[in-house]
């Protein structure tokens, strides 16, 4: 029995999950989808290896993994049937598909490159396989875009991990260190707080760097007086979170002590005022609209923010351009920003999940600005 | 005076690996090249930055990027013209190319995803650009394969970098610590000695684990008696090392240490008889043959090796089903093992250089069990 325990909550949300896909599947009237983007097939199966496809029928739940990972992908997914690849598609995949009667193949068209594309038609072609492979994209993306209440647990674990290590660096992030000593000491504080390898390389910005969006931490000393934008985030059971916050070291100056009210003002009314339903540029418009009225309009150059789970950066989108509504369950960033070219920046960020129709901040990390 | 000196080491590769290109780009006859490849754009521009497309035709070096990196992209590619692209290839991309007279352009298909192909198309057509897409493999890869000076600089640098962490690192691996932890204390130590972020994660793999060749650590506590297999690497300069060892820790039985006599004995004579001018798939014999003729060919689940550079995995590749020959300039690993299920495996990787015909060692580390 003990087994069966420890194994149902890895199981349990797969099933669901294959049985939501297997509804747009056939939606989109495809036999079967093949999965080789790593989020996605990791969402759907459980495989942490660094490759292997999915292929995903109403009755099939495949993966097709090389002899590194076959054993651990027994472990990892015991919904598939695990297949030992050879190194040329030609030589593994026309026998999977061959009599399976399907007519038409999804594949993941923003994550697929040309040549595998022409390489598993060639190898289907080659085995006189009659299979149409039909560009898809978001089937896996706009599931994951929701939020389980288990996927939830380990995002707010990952939350947290950023929020302690941020709290401990604080005090070390001070005039006389460069941008990389204060980088390292965050991914320190992270890993030994407990953190996964950290999702993406952190930001130290300080002065006129700060006005770099997505600024490296470089040898520059943080001199008094200016502004560091820190961005960094955790991974916990593989979902991440993501957290910006800057800090004005000393006096440093009206400009920059007004833009970080603006862009703080703006950061809590989008807060306050996002709705599930809303259009996902219509989240944009709550914060930008203030920016704008402040006269920094075209110094806010990117979107308000994006989803986060077992990608930093997946559904939704929340920018000028952005497609789609909002939803309850989703989880993602509002962080805007102001950016001075010469003179450094401000960006305050906080990740949210939508629930009943409202958000709820999950960052805990305080956002003054000393 | 001072300026140009610091500048110079950067311009000169970049010109020099522009003329190369120009050569491959013509030989195809194709009018331009679009590169997208990250590490391909790197190392023909300079420039770092996460998002941008190269495109470079016989007089034209083009760097289009988003607003993000405009301002970097300028400091990093001084011999680009730098182009800041709208969200929408379709409205950035035919601009570009529609005055150009080009009639066949290339792009990396192994790279540039079905997706992006086919917007790439569309955006031409509906400005009614008539420009042939065509796709290419390998033509930046094939320039990264042979080093320069300056390159082989940086990657000793980085495997002196490793040498020196897992020298630091070996008397902490020890009975009673995780493999998690063990791979934690070699990161730390590894980013300590002034590695960039590490170009993979750390592998610690003990027991039973080390007959995955790609096994994650995890919180399994090394045991007496154990192989532990360590594959790590360091990076400097945006170049990587690679780096494996096994500790046999205490008495590991006969089979353990057999196999560890066999791997070693193939190694170095890999490294030995390795010659400029061989076939790839002949490098990996010099050690697969004494692998099989000890009666573990079917435990060497592997190839021998690949190329370092940029990327931790690069040409060449040195396998049995490999294709293309060595040639002096070349960096690549040399790494055979043997994994029994249940039991362990073992694995030694070193770093050579092919120079004057011959393989030079840069690896250091020592290669004793314990």
């Amino acid at each position: 029995m003990k087994n069966r325990i420890v194994e149902e909550p890895k199981r349990r949300p797969v099933a669901e999950r294959l049985r939501k896909l297997r509804i747009s599947i056939a939606e989109r009237e495809l036999d079967a989808l093949l999965v080789s983007q790593p989020e996605n097939r990791r969402y759907l199966s459980g495989f942490t290896g660094s490759a292997g496809w999915l292929l995903i029928s109403e009755k099939n739940a495949i993966l097709a993994t090389d002899f590194r990972y076959v054993e651990p992908a027994r472990g990892e997914s015991p919904a598939f049937e695990i297949v030992r690849t050879a190194r040329e598609l030609g030589d593994w995949f026309p026998g999977l598909v061959s009599d399976s009667g399907w007519h038409k193949l999804g594949f993941e068209a923003n994550f697929v490159s040309y040549d595998s594309h022409h390489k598993l038609g060639e190898a289907m072609e080659s085995k006189k396989v009659d299979l149409e492979l039909v560009p898809t994209t978001n089937l896996v993306e706009q599931l994951r875009a929701i939020k389980e209440p288990e996927e939830l647990d380990f995002i707010t674990e990952a939350v947290k991990l950023a929020d302690v290590a941020f709290e401990q660096a604080r005090a070390a992030i001070r005039p006389g260190i460069t941008e990389k000593e204060a980088a390292w000491t965050i991914e320190r504080l992270l890993r030994q707080e407990g953190s996964e390898t950290v999702p993406f390389e952190i930001i130290v910005a300080s002065g006129p760097n700060a006005a770099l969006p997505h600024a490296r931490p470089t040898d520059r000393i943080i001199g008094p007086g200016e502004p560091v934008i820190i961005d960094m985030g955790a991974r916990f059971n593989g979902y991440c979170s993501d957290l910006s916050r800057t800090l004005l070291l000393g006096k440093a100056g009206n400009t920059l002590e007004e833009i970080y009210d603006i862009v703080l003002s703006a950061q809590t009314t989008a807060i306050e005022r996002v709705e599930s339903g809303m259009d996902a540029t219509q989240a944009d418009r709550l914060a930008r609209s203030i920016i704008e009225q402040a006269g920094y309009g075209d110094a806010f150059g990117h979107g308000l923010g994006h989803g986060v789970g077992l990608a930093v950066h997946e559904s939704p989108t929340l920018g000028p351009g952005s497609s789609g509504s909002l939803a309850d369950g989703m989880v993602f960033t509002v962080e805007p920003g102001i950016y001075l070219t010469g003179q450094g920046g401000v960006r305050i960020e906080d990740m949210v999940v939508l629930e009943n129709g409202r958000a709820r901040v999950l960052t805990g990390a305080r956002k003054d600005s000393s």
